[in-house]
């Protein structure tokens, strides 16, 4: 998975009815610094995360386990936010 | 799920068979400023996407959910058609 | 998908016997302008592509869905010969 | 899979239920010549790894095979601890 | 797939254990002109190649398919050596 922070929303009307219903958000990818690193990813949210809060999502097919037994087409889905994450050493 | 912009489209007599009948379009991937990003991939379109339009689209398999029970060999597809999106934050 | 040119090929006599009796073609991903970008693939070949040509190939395990039945280790595969393509606007 | 060092542990209350009881810690991946490259992920730990050791970590739904058959919505695993690894010629 | 060489092995006593009897590798992906591009990764071998060769990797669920019926979390492996590549025009 990977760390981001929510910076957004989309509204589309048109577009695959499976995911009606569903959230879609704007993450910004971070690195380990917390900067804003790679291109923005827009994710399916299970968790009901908001704007400008850290979460953690995953890529690929795992994206729509939460949404199951409907098969979203997604391949990002928020799974968890972050209450703080620690980088050491 | 990426955002991008329909900007072109492909045209191929000779392809894997499964891909009949299925538009195919080059989407460019955008940036958090909407400034192009990453290479051109080319994308089947279920929802009617035209050149100029913003879209996300799905990576991997999930890009032919939306053609089931057709098994198209694809692993970009274009999803939903954005009306706006917003950043801020 | 990803736009390409074929740029060669490869020669393995040890290998997975899976791969016995298919083409493997090297590929170059091409940017927006036509440009070399990125690393060269080694793909699978189901439509007959030549060095030289502009191709579309497809990442994942959908590389394999031409072969099938046959269960061939790839995630590269070419799936169709671009005729042409244009990128406008 | 990829070489990485873990630098630290991510604490999340609000999550996907199918992430109770499951260790997240944050993986730095490494260049050959072990410095820091890329993006750092959130991997689910089967194998006991702690902050500062050197691991390799799997991407994709493979990430959740060691949690069978719990469906761990996870791309990203610590499948082992390196004791060492050379890179030579 | 892609073309790399391979550098150097890990050795790992604390791992997953469908990963016992399993060679592990570090390959370098290559660029066109041969030369290293891109973070080393960690492959199974199913193979035989050595320190020193050049070969084709496999990337995802399908990296595990020569083991088969075994479920390998892996999502690299070796599935050919090279004899030679060219790379024309």
């Amino acid at each position: 998975m990977q760390i981001g922070r929510v910076i957004g929303d989309v509204v589309a009307t048109r577009k695959d009815p499976a995911y009606h219903g569903i959230t879609l958000l704007v993450v910004q990818p971070l690195g380990a610094s917390r900067e804003p690193q790679g291109r923005p990813i827009v994710a399916v949210d299970s968790v009901g995360a908001g704007v400008g809060e850290h979460v953690f999502f995953v890529r690929g097919k795992e994206a729509s386990f939460p949404f199951h037994p409907t098969e979203v087409a997604a391949d990002a889905g928020i799974v968890g936010i972050l209450d703080h994450w620690t980088v050491g050493e």
